[in-house]
């Protein structure tokens, strides 16, 4: 070998042992030396030339699902060889247009750059958002609204809101900015100045429009401002329990289960490759290859011109990375809770932290995880049984007025809870009423306190599951229960009636929409129809949810044009790398014409291949005064559920 | 005042201050003493003199509830001579009637006795049941079916089962009895020894009818033993916590609740008067007069000879209370727990203690009560918010193979949560096959393991809630989520739709059973129509329910006839003292003749009155392998949630 090659070879090598984090995972996030690196590369390139240059999405390029596999089941996991190769997909905004990059974090290099020229734009950044919010205080409409309703404006805060799509035939990257009073209140979403919204054009970030139709009475400070009745929270009477998971790099393990959490500005927590170990095969058993929230919704019910527009998408308009709080100890998370950093590129390419971004803590929640007492043995009484032990992994997304605590909970019985937590500030509007007795017209929402409606709106968040249980290729079946006829009953029954299973296969995606409810009883079962139990049983999850809440809108209203996928709360997909996002990936003034409701229309195969699941959390608020001046949790969610995954419950000797 | 008489009249208040515990309710449930009075009371009358005399139910005679609520507010509680009349009921069957007895406890005297004619048996005794479980082992047919089968008469348990009924034009209290095999196993349930039935006679406690239809083979034993993975659970690493409530007599208050706790046989806990103090009002606010469990209906969906009985009802043929277990601290409830233990009488009328049949702690569960991170305020950023504390009261029913543990939880923002938890083991039978490829006949359940199948039922699980809304009157109003029609739009508007709410006034009891369900969004509220917050919402509560669960058997089937009532998982009716047991109070072999259904056909007026809440945790339950041995606990429950009952967060200073 040509000595020089021989020394870059050994460089390189030297290079990967030293630069390579100790446990490396291929769905690991950027870290900030490679958001560093993918800003640089890009700079360096042609693109950083162009006026503008704004990062509005840096992550990871979504590696090739079979090498990722590849690599876990190799048994190689440290050789650095033995890596996918690993690329970061951006997509900058520079001289007016969209630009999607593939940058390899190899070469640090601009492998790609294309021009994206659908329709719909690519998250707002932060900072967009904020000069956004800074544009009327120094516009002189504005400055005249407020002086003519007596007001100061040092105590002002505007706030930016997405527009959405009305049938427009060209659109540009548009903000529409609400604002607010704060004097005597740290409860700024509470005194709204109604009447006024400011028209703000992006790209050149100047007002174009403005209107002010009418003024309403200015809701009060008093009772505005949150805060406990208890004083401050104190640790408990507990010693530093000993941690019983471990992380090492971005993997988890805790009890039977092992997963990687990782972390991007879009999606905040994403959930990979958990497996969970069975005890009587001694190994890790595939369950959830990818698994994070991929889009919310929420559209306020009120037509007014103030209001109409509010349908947001909190996910693909600002990102619920982009909004993750730090999180508060004691308060937000367990004592015992660990905390894990994020990181993302902010609107200059360079990295951002989120410190405490998400939490990890172990739950003993005083449920009974199984209990039994035997009576039936002449001369004992058997009791045995176990309290409920689990691992919580957490994130809050403030968007706004709202905070979203998400969760996912595993559990030693295989099970995979994900829990919706709704909490903050509801989005309120300022009106002449004092009393809902005094009310003549529509207020479309709940008067919560004097001059202030809550207005009534929905929340659908959706969630991408990505189920590989047992293996890459699943089968969705409804197993339905079915009242069994008089001829299945042997005439000498005295029973008229029982229900049966009538296990159904679902085999494509248009069979999907109609299966929940309580009209059509049964089980969602995600089977590997390749693996049984040792009895022959499919090995399979069940998805059990909650009560479905499906889109009350019409379908060719626009919001619901866009938020398509809303009208059904499960959705089932072949797996495509490419299909990530329900509502699509460029959500601002999204058209519709991206997302599940448009992918699914090719009626694709769903049985017996890589699948995913989406399902959809939802919630018709509407608003009442324990919500405010703040509100307690709303809880949602589902639970992902071993059905004869396991030959035996496998929390049992 | 005769010297003599003034020294009765003191005697007789001395004996009241002595006698009396220190914290009087006049829910409180019978203590052992008064049982003792009351089988005193009894067998000193003409009733002592019948033979057979077997006490079947003994409880307190629910007081008028109006004498109850002066009670509370007269603010003279310890007065005893303002307590109500406290009088027992008693059901005793003797010499084949059934006798309902009303025991006065200030005279210790039979008030009234009443024989029962209609249809249906009081609930059977333990004794009753423990007789009936030996009487095969001595009965030559049946020792000689064993012998057949080559098994050990010692290693035989046998379990009675109620019978229902099945269209027979007189009926006598039955049993059906099934054996199984311990033989290697500590579950007793898992060794099925299927094809054989003995029918008892239950009040002449003789075998009347012995069937051995076929022979199955035994499931082996190996694996069924359920023990947890886990050693046994240790203590955490807290001091003993302060114990943040108070338990008086049976007054138990932490934070802003009071509420007492009683428990009977059949009901096990009772949380009444229920109160929640308001700090803006500065007053306990009425929330519930009574709760607790009030029937369960488990039909098993198999119409072979064996099982086609098989239709439960164990609060109204047992009792809940009768069959509550001894906790288990640290596994059953959390380690901070008090424990209360329970009383109620056995077959002779003796007082029978159940320790720690209740448990009571503070759970901290991890999640968060609210929180909210405001950054719309220059220069600042503001983080508030509070972790989830709550009260939870708990006790676990065992009923043969299945454990239920039953849970009222009670948070600072108001709400109660009622949870189910549903763990124990699965009722099997035996069958020939080994493996689901080579089954060929229907066999009405999962196959679970080798010969093995756990067949298909439901789990009913109906709750009685005397809801007070502040106050006696309530209304039960849907507050339905209707899509606006396009005349309810401004012309202007870009939107052409959103959700509006149209209250529904329920009027009458028939005009509920519709209410629940996806296909008819909206928020069913209790409100006190006489009571508004200050800007004039009515002042309720709402039932926060998940995906409602219906029966799907026949209306003419037996089985439905009796349990007519899980048609529909949401009833109101107006308040009656003598409608608290939705099947009936003679559930045992009970024709549908009393209970809600029955009741509810009068269609009487439920509007600004005083109205119980009937509301049905429902499972459609398919088993599956990692429920046996013994399975992980399935969760059901709902919510009674504030809805502008307050007149703000009442978290919040």
């Amino acid at each position: 070998m040509n000595p020089i090659l021989f020394l870059l070879v050994l460089l390189h090598l030297i290079h990967f042992c030293i630069a390579a984090p100790p446990f490396f995972h291929p769905l690991d996030p950027l870290n900030p030396t490679e958001l560093d690196e993918i800003r640089l590369a890009i700079k360096k390139s042609h693109l950083g030339k162009l006026p503008n240059l704004t990062f509005h999405f840096v992550d990871l390029e979504e590696p090739e699902k079979k090498d990722v596999l590849s690599w876990l089941s190799s048994g190689e996991q440290n050789n650095p060889l033995h890596r996918p190769p690993r690329h970061a997909k951006v997509v900058v905004r520079a001289a007016d247009s969209t630009h999607e990059i593939v940058v390899d974090l190899d070469t640090h290099s601009v492998k790609s750059d294309n021009i994206y020229n659908g329709h719909g734009y690519p998250p707002l950044t932060f900072v967009e958002l904020f000069q956004a919010s800074k544009l009327p205080l120094n516009f002189p409409k504005f400055k005249a609204s407020i002086h003519k309703r007596g007001l100061n404006l040092s105590h002002v805060s505007c706030i930016p809101f997405t527009v959405g799509w009305y049938g427009e035939k060209t659109t540009k990257r548009l903000l529409k900015v609400a604002c607010f009073y704060r004097e005597g209140t740290s409860n700024v979403f509470s005194r709204p100045i109604e009447g006024i919204i400011t028209q703000i054009d992006v790209d050149s970030m100047k007002i174009i429009n403005y209107s002010d139709r009418f003024i309403a009475p200015l809701p009060k400070s008093e009772g505005t401002d949150y805060q406990s009745r208890k004083t401050d929270p104190k640790s408990s009477n507990c010693k530093a329990a000993k941690r019983r998971f471990t992380i090492e790099g971005h993997q988890v393990k805790w009890e039977n289960w092992v997963f990687h959490v990782g972390f991007n500005a879009r999606a905040g927590v994403i959930i990979s490759t958990a497996s969970i170990f069975d005890e009587e095969k001694k190994k890790f058993r595939r369950v959830l290859y990818r698994g994070h929230i991929s889009e919310t919704f929420v559209p306020y019910m009120d037509p007014t011109n103030e209001w109409y527009f509010r349908t947001f998408m909190d996910i693909g308009e600002f990102g619920f990375g982009r909004a993750a709080d730090t999180l508060q100890p004691m308060v937000d998370c367990l004592e015992t809770a660990e905390y894990v950093d994020g990181y993302m590129a902010d609107a200059n390419g360079g990295a951002q932290k989120v410190s405490r971004a998400i939490c990890i803590f172990e739950r003993q929640s005083g449920d009974v995880l199984w209990r039994h007492t035997e009576i039936n043995i002449p001369g004992k009484v058997i009791r045995g049984g176990e309290a409920e032990k689990s691992l919580v992994v957490r994130m809050v997304a403030t968007v706004g007025n709202y905070d979203y605590v998400l969760d996912w909970e595993f559990k030693r019985s295989g099970s995979i809870q994900i829990g919706v937590a709704l909490t903050g500030l509801l989005e309120v509007k300022a009106t002449p009423y004092k009393n809902t007795m005094d009310i003549t017209q529509q207020t479309y929402g709940t008067l919560i306190a004097d001059n202030t409606v809550a207005v009534n709106h929905d929340h659908y968040l959706t969630y991408y599951l990505d189920l590989d249980v047992d293996g890459t290729a699943n089968t969705f079946v409804k197993s339905n229960f079915v009242k069994a006829t008089v001829e299945d009953i042997n005439a000498t029954s005295p029973r008229k009636s029982y229900w049966k299973i009538v296990r159904q296969t679902i085999q494509t995606e248009s069979e999907v929409k109609l299966l929940l409810g309580s009209d059509h009883p049964g089980e969602l079962l995600f089977v590997n129809p390749n693996k049984k139990t040792k009895i022959g049983n499919p090995v399979g999850y069940r998805l059990i949810t909650g009560q479905p809440v499906n889109s009350l809108l019409n379908d060719d209203d626009y919001p619901q044009i866009r938020g398509a996928y809303t009208k059904y709360p499960l959705w089932v997909t072949p797996y495509n790398k490419s299909e990530r996002w329900p509502a699509g990936f460029y959500a601002d003034r999204s058209r519709g014409d991206d997302g599940l409701a448009v992918w699914t229309k090719r009626n694709r195969r769903i049985d017996n291949r890589d699948i995913v699941l989406w399902y959809t959390v939802g919630f018709h608020h509407s608003p009442c005064q324990e919500e405010f001046p703040a509100m307690a949790s709303l809880h949602g969610g589902f639970e992902l559920r071993p059905t004869n995954y396991f030959d035996r419950n496998p929390l049992l000797k």
